[in-house]
């Protein structure tokens, strides 16, 4: 595709030759001849001025050296997506039908054109949605169900009665639906097992990374809203409730019967304390410890969670520490000579 | 069930109409008619005045309004479960024996009423205990022992020579016995794998939660003792001794060699570094690095770990620093004038 | 095997009955007669008193008091390695070939004296190199390639396009490729994936533990370098590139695009933000959190991470805080008296 064509269909306005033959992208710093890359973080400013790319996507306002052709966009980021649509051929959709290998029970619900992997597993009473796609080796519970157009990456489990809305896509390993970690204690330490009885619900939309876990309620529902996406190796209790379009970066956790709430973005390793409400479009920040509810947009970080500025201030306090024992033995001194004087 | 009978069954002192029908139990904000909830946590006690239970499980002492028949108890909790058990019906066992698809090797010995999933393997050597469930897609390596009537939910790893005792309870993604971390490190920074050469020893009455991973020994054996709870995402190094009753709540990690005492309770995301103790009853607070041995009954917090008091002491110090520093601009001042007028 | 036959094999100098019959090794405290132990670490000097073991294996000048006789060496850890490889049998390298119940494509290119285990999905152009063994239960996706000598335990999943060197060993639940974590935002604050069209590249010698996932590149590729060992439970995002003989411990996570140089050791449950450079041989310790470029050769503590000694500074301000506080009272109340007598 000539690189006139490829400036033109992702709506950017082209400075340079527009007739050379683009065939992908790729990175600032790794992106060669034939190859769109892209600037949207001034961080990467100084591989512009050096990349080998034929061309760089870049913002409207852009102004410093680059040894490629520009495209000029209000969204590089966004436009580089594009453009990167322009050349990549999606995995092949497995073939639909149920593989001979599979093991699907006679009274589970099959809908039109799903495709079921080598060697899954659906149990009785589960239900799969119209065009739903299960790769190999997953497991499929009783009763679960998934709704149309889902697409599950091999070697996933979901546990009984787990339901999953439409669009889904959970990837390698994940686990929806496991036990929630509740005991009584009694006298002497030993535990009993509190009966988990509820089941994990999960709308549209929703996208969950490898290695996942999501634990069933002790009763009633964890649920998780429509547009919910969810990073590699997080941690949901049993009952937590989480507000649609929420973001949970990898590795964070969330404890039992907490509200997220909608739009909230929790940065990679955060953990947040059971029983809390965390407002509309809060922001955890990375490996924050929230141990308070979080009122709606504010942006908390560290150990305990502080508002962002209030920790900041701390934190630079801390950092002028030395400096402030010198002026306080300094005063000292001063003060013994008048002391002395008197 | 009639209201009056739950009150009965789970020892209660009834307050309201005991003639209620109750289908099933729920939690305070989500309960509808029909349905018992509980107040163990003060938190929610603003619910308790617009709950649409139709009873509540509150302590002996409860004074705050509530909409709902109330149930007096001594241990709302533990009452709350016993409601949920009356009606809770546990996911069917599985029907006993191997399934067809089950990869069983001719010399593993497999106890009476042992269920094996589909897709499950069991290799050479393998003992599984009279009673035990094992899920779906679960491997079972060579001369590893499943004590009785313990349950492996799918997609469960026990690597060679693993020994697990009575009625485990161990979810979905877990690893058990996978090699530790081990290295000899040469002039020139490469690492020589050190053999991972010793196993995995579990107790009774042990649950692990789901996608934990559990390291073999180096040599001799990494020690989980008796009535111990792991919850999700947790790792646990080569020759870690866990002690009896000890709890590790999800994503804490313990380096190699570090002995847990018995009852200890390790909050979440909590990290542990190697070769160290920690006494009998201590508590390690959510986020905490704890760096040396912890006394017995001693619960610590922060990052460094230090006793809880010391750590609020010096948080709070922190939180004073800005107004601090006030404090020393104005000595500063006062002393000034004083040298002035001298 | 004699004793001085022992010590001579692992070259060290024996103090002690040379004619004592040695059957294995175990660590200093659970050791008992007929074993050997060591001793690297002065932490279990005392141990060395009491211990049970037929011998020690201690440093040159080594002056504590032992119970066992003594084998003096230079590096007894390694030594220690090498005696324990005296009695150690490996796990017999399953048989050779391809289980019946694997379901290998077609047209997977298969090397010489590959063992593909039972169960194992083997997808469309795939290539195993000679000699390499895949346990049960892995997935190998379209056209992925394993070099020759690799060692897969059970349920791994490498998604397609996944590239790995020799000798590579990845341990069960692993998952290799899975998409990155990006998404376009709209106006609404709904979520667009960005699609995931890298792959993963890993280089020659490279370990990875249980239950990790490593994140396919947004476009281009994610790179572990040769002789990289990774411990279970660590998230490596999209586009993320780790130098040569770097080391990365349990439950550690990297943002995407950093670059970690050659040699460099991250210790547990770090967390490194994204578009960083960490230098080579930097060292970043357990649970910091890395927010801003790190120099070579460099060792960084903390939430943010600084260089070591300035965050001990800051530490060793805050634990000194309240004597602080006293010593500003004090002040206040002395210059009180001066004005007052002024």
């Amino acid at each position: 595709m000539r690189l006139s064509e490829v400036a033109g269909k992702i709506g950017g306005r082209l400075e340079g030759d527009g007739s050379v033959d683009i065939r992908g992208v790729a990175g600032i710093s790794e992106a060669g001849e034939g190859e769109v890359s892209f600037i949207a973080n001034p961080h990467y400013t100084d591989e512009a001025a050096m990349t080998k790319a034929s061309a760089v996507i870049v913002s409207e306002n852009w102004n410093s050296a680059c040894s490629a052709a520009l495209i000029r966009t209000k969204n590089p980021d966004e436009a580089f997506t594009k453009a990167a649509g322009l050349f990549y051929t999606p995995p092949a959709r497995p073939a639909k039908g149920i593989h001979p290998s599979a093991l699907v029970a006679a009274d589970a619900e099959i809908g039109e054109n799903v495709s079921i992997g080598m060697l899954c597993i659906i149990e009785s009473g589960a239900e799969i949605g119209a065009g739903t796609v299960i790769l190999p080796q997953c497991y499929i519970g009783r009763k679960a169900v998934l709704g149309e157009d889902c697409w599950l990456y091999p070697q996933v489990s979901l546990r009984e009665g787990v339901r999953i809305g439409k669009r889904a896509i959970v990837h390698n390993g994940t686990v929806i639906g496991s036990d929630g970690f509740g005991y009584t204690v009694d006298a002497q330490g030993g535990r009993t097992k509190i009966p988990q009885l509820g089941i994990v619900e999960i709308g549209d939309d929703v996208e969950i990374g490898a290695n996942v876990t999501i634990d069933r309620a002790r009763f009633g529902r964890t649920l998780i809203g429509n547009g919910v996406k969810i990073d590699n190796l997080v941690q949901i209790a049993h009952n937590v409730v989480i507000g649609d379009h929420a973001v949970i970066i990898a590795q964070s956790a969330i404890a039992g019967s907490t509200h997220i709430g909608r739009k909230v973005i929790i940065a990679g390793q955060a953990g947040i304390a059971g029983h809390l409400h965390v407002g509309d479009g809060a922001v955890i920040g990375a490996k924050a410890a929230v141990t308070k509810d979080v009122e709606p947009g504010v942006y908390v970080i560290g150990v305990p969670a502080l508002p962002a500025a209030k920790f900041k201030r701390a934190q630079a306090g801390l950092m002028l520490l030395p400096k402030f024992k010198e002026r306080v033995a300094e005063l000292e001194a001063r003060i013994r000579k008048l002391e002395e004087n008197r």
